[in-house]
Formats: C-alpha cells, structure tokens, sequence
C-alpha cells in the first residue's frame, strides 16, 4: 500500500457498467515524511474518505478484494484513512493536527 | 486508474485470436493537473472511446475485468470517459469546454 | 500493452519444464511516438514474431492468456504484430514503409 | 522480492474490515548494498517483525499468499526477517552486528 | 520476464513458514546489452542458479506457476539460466565466454 491525500473527485458517466456507483477520488501519493510525490492515482474509496483525508490505497489484483470492488476493472481501492503514522519514533503525521 | 488522452489506434492483423474484434487505442498518460507526461500505454477500449477523449484506464489483470476483454491477453482497459475532474475544489478539467 | 521492437532472442537450455518450446524474444519498447526507450524486457512469442518487428506485449498475468503460456512461468508475451499506428491523425509506423 | 527497513508503523480505525487485526508497517526499500533509497511501502506484518528490522517483502497478488492476508485488500507484506545476505562472496548485512 | 545476475543470497530464518526450504537470491538486472543497472530483485532459485549465472527472472503472480513457488509469497522466481542472447544479429552474452 501507499500514502495518499485525497485531492478531488473524478466525474465520468460513460463507463464499464460495473462501476456505477462508485466514487473515483484522486489521490496524490505522499511519501514516507508526508511529503507530496508528483504521482497520482484514481482509486474507488471503499472507505468513505474525503478530500483531504490522508488515505492508504492498494493496487493491483489486490484493489478487488473489497466488497465493493470485486470483480470490477479496478485496479486502485482507497481501503483505510491514516489516523497517524511514526518514523523511527517519531510522529509524522496526525489527522487530528 | 490513471488519466489519460486518447491520441490514435493500432492496427495489428496478425494476433492472438482472442483479440479479433478489440479496438486498441494509444493511450498518453496526464498528471493530476491535466499535464500530458512522456508515459503510454495501449489499451484495448471498452467504452466507445475516440481520438482526443480524456479517460481513466485500468492495468494489469484488472483490465481484464470488463465483458469485453475477459480471459484475453490484454492489461490495459478504457472503462470511462472522463466528464470532468477537480482538485482541491477547482475544476481541472471539463469535457464541454 | 507497449509498443516494442523485437531486437533479438534468448537462449536458455536450463529453464522451467513449463517454458520447453517456448521462443524468448529481447523486445526494446519504445514510445508512442516510435522512440527506442532504455527500457526492454524478455517475452514469450506467441504470434510468430521476429527480429525486426515491431510489437505489442502484454506483461504480468495478462501474458499467461494465451493458449501458448497458460499457467507458465511467463510474465510477458508478444500478443500482436503492428500493422501501423497513428497519433492525433498522423501515421507514426507503417510496416510496409 | 525486495529488502527494506521497517521505519515505523501506520494507525487507521477506519479501514475495510478485512485489515481488522492486521499490522501495518512502513517500510523503506533499501538496495542490494544495503542502501536506503527513496522507495518505502506500506505492508502487512505476516512475521511479528519490528521497527529497525531488515525484512523482505512481496508485492501485488503475492501479497496474499499468506493465511494472515489472504483474500484480503493488501497488496504488500512482509514475509521475511532477514538474517543476513552477501553480495560477491561479500557479507553486506548481518542481523548481530 | 528481465535479465539478470546472480549476485548471492540472503538468509532468514524467521519466514513464512510456505517459504521454507526456498534459495533466496539476489539479482541484479542487466540492460538487453548487459549492462547492470542500479535495479535488483531478490527472487526464488527455481532452476538450481547459483552465483555469477546469468538468468531471467519472471515477476508478479508469474513468479508463482513454478511448482516450487505455487500459492507462496513469492514475487519472483529465477525460471531459466541464459546461455545466450543476441541483439540485431550480434552475440551480447554466451556463458562459454
């Protein structure tokens, strides 16, 4: 999985029948200090989150196995929001900050 | 997913059988900010997509997850044509304009 | 799936059962533009491809959906043989040129 | 697979209900010399590893072939406490030093 | 699949209990004209390679369709040692030099 902030959402009516009613954010990847990344990625939020949520998604094969998502062509899922992450000790990030 | 812009069509005759019938588009990859990058990819389109249609595409075995393209060897999937998308609140890009 | 252009073959007599019979071919991918990149990668041909070429190939599982590699230890495969392309109305590649 | 250094750990309540239970660790890849690069991931703990352990971890759909993480949106885990490992004949890392 | 060398192995006893009895090896990967490149991958020995070989190593749920890697964490699996190779006609590497 990889960090993320939650930037917007993705409007798209013509698509794969699948995916009707899901919620396409885009998310920009953060790395391991919270610092932006120039990567992005379009994931369905399994999660409920939010613009300006700090987000975990998973890729791959790996983005179908929620409820949600299963059997879609989805290769990106927002599964957790952060509360908080530490580095050798340290608190990086907080969502109550 | 990731963002992208429609910029043409391969033709390839002689290919695996399961691929008759497929329409395989040339794909640039955007950023979030609607900025073209120097990234491709061919993916078979499963929406009706045409040159100049910005869409979202699926990869790896998750382009695989469409009635279309089910069982073949293809990892890389348009399952929709952007409408619009906004970051931070402001609109990034609008199909209509 | 990339664009690529077969460069050559590999010879491996100590290889996985599965992969017995099985043509290895170096594949330089380039862009959409027709530009040989740094990149490259070793796929199963599985449509009669040769030096020379220019190619799709499909990577990850994707690569194992043809009747050729099914369940091998193959994470790429040529799956097409490109007739031509074209981007934003422009032809790029024309076998016969 | 690919060696990191586990830096810290990641707290999310509100997460699909297959993490429940589940560690996640932030973990930085590290190079064949032992190196840190600027390349981290977030896994799953499939082997109580630590902060400040040298783990091994597998990417995508074989993120999922452990009995902790199966079936399960998580698409890297930790699968290995490294001891050690030598590059050249030449150790590189060693758990006891 | 890529190209690689063979640099040494890794060792860990605490491992997911699927991986016992499994060689750990880390590769560097080469460029198609056998030039090493700062990439590596630390992937299971599947057909008896040892260090100094040249292999090709195949990826993702690819690296689990050996029998040896079947169902396990296991993102990367040596499949073959190279005896050679060539590009546009000319020889790059023969194992006999």
């Amino acid at each position: 999985m990889l960090i993320g902030s939650v930037l917007g959402s993705v409007v798209a009516t013509q698509k794969d029948e699948a995916l009707e009613a899901t919620k396409l954010l885009v998310v920009q990847v953060h790395d391991h200090n919270n610092q932006p990344t120039d990567k992005y990625v379009v994931a369905v939020d399994a999660v409920q989150a939010g613009t300006g949520d700090m987000v975990l998604f998973a890729s791959g094969s790996s983005a179908r196995q929620t409820t949600l998502t299963q059997n879609k062509p989805c290769d990106a899922v927002i599964m957790a929001i952060i509360d908080s992450w530490d580095v050798g000790g340290e608190n990086v990030f907080n969502r109550r900050d």
